[in-house]
């Protein structure tokens, strides 16, 4: 049996987001993230299909989660109100952790074409799951698209301004998420 | 000097779409699109620098048509009104070829996962340049960002149902986009 490693995921992670912003992700192997996070490369294959996979590995559970709040939120929820509380649930699994990966998986993918059309699907993946939820609490269809992607703009959003703050400052990811959807509800009025 | 190929850009387009429903988008080869579009493997690099460029070659010229409509949109136009003018420049370019190519593309793309990527992306960067040219009219950054993904949004589905409409009564691409613009707008009243 394979010897369990203690947090070797999360040290994967740390490890190839660093070497993708020191020497570029098309030079960066395998072989290095393993060696820089002190396991394996059998390691690595076990967490992941590829370094590619590698940096979008918590999208499922994103999507999971954000649909998870909001099928659950109270029935009477308004859409909006719906989608916030599947942004709650999601944030709240966000720690220091995330919040430090932030700028530094910002630059790896801004130097690199293929990470930036694989963040862009991430986009994607993270509307699709909250629109599904939303129509199966019987909003209607464009109404749902609007809201899952007011609800995907205030994650990046309140991400980048909770990336942005200093640390002893910036608090947990909830309250920077649920100010964005608050100012993109309130310019979604004013729109005309 | 290279002859000069009337039509090869389109031919090309098409016989790779065909192309890639028919057997798959990574078993398709240039060579094998160039035979089909009746010319050289050399007039194919002429036009694209590869198979995957070819699939979102308007994209460029569709994200400056969207950007130039908003700039050039009356002063006193709303932020959604100048969106509007702005697809309705960019629709003023589709024709019934672009009408048809529609289905296939989708079909195309669905199959493949680097297709669906590098489309992510495309929506990426036509909701950028809609928002840089509603900033450059003065709009706040957060209700510029939210109206140029209503535009795109507006886009994809009025193009859906213009791709999905019987050839007869299809009409134009504008109207269906205009329409789409308008539910979501109206949507958006509604979100809560």
């Amino acid at each position: 049996m394979a010897r369990w490693e203690p947090g070797a995921r999360e040290r994967l992670v740390v490890a190839a987001v660093d070497l993708f912003v020191e020497q570029g992700y098309d030079a960066t192997t395998v072989a290095q993230i393993a060696d820089r996070a002190g396991v394996t490369k059998s390691t690595f294959f076990r967490h992941f299909p590829d370094k590619r996979e590698l940096l979008v590995a918590g999208q499922e559970t994103l999507s999971g989660l954000l649909a998870d709040g909001i099928t659950t939120a109270p029935v009477e929820a308004a859409p909006l109100a719906a989608v916030a509380a599947g942004l709650e649930r999601a944030c709240a699994e966000m720690g220091p952790a995330n919040r430090e990966l932030g700028p530094r998986l910002k630059a790896a993918v801004a130097a690199s074409a293929e990470l930036r059309e694989r963040d862009a699907l991430k986009s994607v993946g993270m509307a699709a799951a909250m629109t599904e939820a939303l129509v199966g609490r019987g909003v209607p269809s464009t109404a749902a698209h609007l809201a899952a992607e007011m609800g995907v703009m205030a994650f990046k959003l309140g991400y980048a301004r909770w990336a942005d703050a200093a640390p002893d400052e910036a608090g947990g990811l909830w309250p920077h998420a649920s100010t964005a959807l608050e100012e993109l509800r309130a310019a979604g009025a004013a729109l005309g």
